[in-house]
């Protein structure tokens, strides 16, 4: 059984490190950038080959699923890179085989606003999927660089769905109709993204469950029951986004980027602008076995709670980071 | 009266500057830039320097409706910097302010496709201005940027009118109604421009002609005179969009950019990829002179003559060059 979580945005330290090692996690897809732009993202990345270089007994740099199993074999945890919004490869569709190249395996196409592709949740309208967008999901397709449409509004969302040659992925959210949260993902957006053999991962950001921080595991654990009994089990894993030891000057350049000189809150106000406390059960990279327990309780048997907790998300890694028709085994 | 040409992108040279001289052309608002990246455009504007320096007794750099008149004086033209798209800017709102202090004037919103900021004319839904798009209007409204709507879609043309609080232009492009362009403005377009105070400038482009190359200056020149008396003429002046000297690889540039990896033929066809011949009488800077007399020829007086070939643009610079309530006289 693997563990893998497809989204976490921490300040990334040792101590994050060791505690993915002793939560047991064999894989994390990590936020590198928010709004940089293509040279910010290739400084991004050099971080992290000097944090690969540094702590290379805890973590190493995943390009395909077979480093997940190369991590387990050598008790690290396999690092795979990931953007939340196209900022990186600007307006230059070259760019996406350059960044898959250099380690990126997921791209949001929109990241709350508008981009050069698709539509964010933010916006007053969504017109879907744009000329360059379909040009873009083309090549994404091609090289393997995994479509995220987890800050995209609906209509672009089932768009890609449907023009992608390839499964996508919604790498973290929740149901809508659990908590009606704006980044939280309607039927239709659900249903286009999992018939398309696509992935959705279940997200622990305060304001994507249901009472926020006092959200319990037996609520949560309820919601991946229902969701995996309405779109099937194989559908589905975790994507934390855990943002931890984070300041929140961060929560603000992940929301304000370069594009207002005002505030502006996303889904915080300007009398909680920061991050939200973690509910208690799941605080570190240590608590994913009170997730594992959790799904155990509301009635998944072994095997299900194999396939949610990381043996989907392996199976979509190994068909999706190359090539169609490659697997890195 | 003074000879103003709202856009020009010619392949520049010694020739064509001295043309511009024998066509007693005051000023000129030159395209330096399509697709390019914010370092890009600088390095245009560092290409304009060289030019302004080599070329000192041809050409000076405009900034301000003043330097229309030092150029006059000195038997000069001014040359007006500005862009057809917003890449300039990058995702980037402070960088509004740093390129109008480099000397950009006109930056449109979109170009053909959807930007961060606005839809392109070539996409099929047109959602409006994006959030991004109504802080960069404000931002650009701040320091004295025009907003030029020539290849944006209606809608997003028509509410940044509205939002916009100084007046906006479209630059090049003719009223729909006489050729059924794509590029080619509707009523209801030209109405939200006009009546928030802002001006267009008729174009020379063949595709936005009637009959194309073989159009007749008569023609032309009835079209000024039907636009002028539904919407006023104090609206309208030159925006040629002559396109001279270049190779047909520009025309490439300026439709694909780097937005596709295949080949689009915007207003061309795959039979007809490049440039299209200009008309007869208007191949050069020396031609505005067959305007002038076509002008009058359809019953337009001195004064409005005037007006069409360069004394609306020139109180357009003047009033909306800087910031709120300056002029530069």
């Amino acid at each position: 059984m693997y563990r893998i979580d497809c989204l976490q945005f921490a300040n990334w330290s040792e101590s994050i490190f060791r505690e993915m090692r002793e939560g047991d996690v064999d894989a994390v897809h990590v936020t590198i950038v928010y709004h940089e732009t293509f040279r910010e993202t290739v400084a991004e990345m050099s971080k992290w080959n000097r944090m690969f270089d540094r702590y290379s007994d805890l973590i190493l740099h995943g390009r395909t699923a077979a480093d997940i199993d190369r991590a387990r074999e050598t008790n690290r945890t396999a690092i795979f890179f990931g953007f939340q919004n196209p900022s990186p490869i600007e307006a230059d569709i070259d760019l996406v085989e350059i960044l898959h190249t250099l380690g990126a395996r997921f791209m949001q196409l929109s990241y709350n606003n508008q981009s050069l592709l698709a539509t964010g949740c933010y916006e007053a309208d969504d017109p879907g999927i744009t000329r360059m967008g379909k040009e873009v999901i083309r090549e994404m397709n091609r090289v393997g660089l995994v479509v995220d449409m987890s800050h995209s509004a609906d209509r672009s969302t089932i768009e890609a769905a449907e023009l992608s040659e390839r499964p996508i992925a919604i790498t973290h959210a929740n149901p809508h109709v659990w908590e009606p949260a704006l980044r939280n993902k309607r039927d239709a957006v659900i249903r286009a993204v999992t018939e398309n053999g696509g992935m959705m991962g279940f997200s622990l950001y305060p304001h994507h469950l249901k009472d926020k921080t006092n959200c319990t595991a037996d609520s949560f654990c309820q919601m991946v029951a229902d969701a995996a009994e309405a779109y099937g089990v194989e559908h589905f894993g975790i994507g934390s986004d855990l943002c931890q030891d984070q300041p929140d000057s961060i929560v603000e350049w992940m929301r304000v980027g370069r594009w207002t000189k005002g505030i502006d809150f996303g889904e915080g106000s300007a009398s909680a602008p920061g991050f939200p406390p973690q509910p208690s059960w799941f605080q570190t990279n240590k608590d994913f076995g009170n997730i594992e327990e959790g799904l155990g309780a509301v009635g998944f048997d072994q095997t299900e709670v194999g396939l949610l907790m990381g043996d989907n998300w392996y199976r979509f890694f190994d068909m999706n980071f190359g090539p169609v028709g490659t697997t890195s085994r």
